[in-house]
């Protein structure tokens, strides 16, 4: 997942990147719920059994949260890190429940340089979130800053195979 | 913000719900960065400096998470509660930064109930996350799934009074 880190030109559209995999408990469950969003089927597995989920899930926001953290250990790494101006869109397809273990599937949709700021621009993502059967928990479509390099400022050749090992698309 | 538990009918759009105020210090946002966005200008004032930002900011999954927890805790009180079925979009405007104090302004923008399922529909909220000085730090167009009374299970007068009381604009 060591990957040396990515200016704008860098992102061929359609390139791919994956994460490592975050197993989560029952306890991670409750702990984010008690602070973030303390609702009956978040928090009780007795109670969630009585609502709308039928046992107990994580809250929408922790699988965005640990999602977040797996595009931090992604081999998608910009130069500078990763800086979200917002998201598109996210959709819960399927609740994230005790044992799950989650991935990221990342597809780069869109680049658009700034009209602006020379040196910079942003991406548009498509971030999927599978868990260990491969189903697809949640779909974000964040829009992040990048860098871009700096005009005339060429890839040195040692760069350029560190990118080509970067981007499997290049 | 006690109120009697909202249904898709109770809500009428142009509805505007207030939450209580939460004070945000440097070691939470730290904490929450070092868990699900381990980042410099999330973790260390210091280097924050030398980055994008300038300063120590929190993670805007953070702000999102703290928003989730003020729209449970607000007077938007849906009966069997805040069931996100996703999110349309999420500006991150400006950061949240240490010692800021975030409340929310939750206006109803659309009520549209289910073809499929009589008992059940969405809402379109806009969820604007503002600091103490009134600046805007999120905004977010949250869908989430609501109850629909069922048919012919008309409002009893003890409801209804509670209906007007939740609801500023009946």
């Amino acid at each position: 997942m060591v990957s040396s880190p990515l200016y704008l030109e860098d992102v061929a559209i359609g390139s791919k990147y994956g994460s490592p995999t975050c197993k989560v408990g029952a306890d991670d469950i409750v702990g984010f719920a008690a602070e973030f969003d303390p609702q009956v089927f978040h928090l009780d597995e007795e109670g969630a059994k009585e609502t709308f989920f039928g046992q107990l899930v994580a809250s929408g926001w922790h699988t965005a949260s640990i999602t977040m953290r797996l595009l931090v250990q992604s081999d998608f790494n910009p130069a500078g890190g990763i800086v979200g101006a917002g998201v598109e869109e996210i959709r819960w397809v399927r609740p994230l429940v005790p044992g799950d273990a989650l991935t990221l599937e990342i597809t780069a949709l869109e680049s658009i340089p700034s009209k602006t700021n020379p040196d910079r621009g942003m991406i548009r993502l498509r971030v999927v979130t599978l868990n260990q059967r491969k189903q697809t928990v949640q779909v974000m479509v964040p829009k992040l800053v990048m860098q871009r390099r700096l005009e005339g400022e060429a890839l040195s050749g040692n760069d350029k195979t560190k990118a080509a090992i970067a981007d499997p698309v290049l």
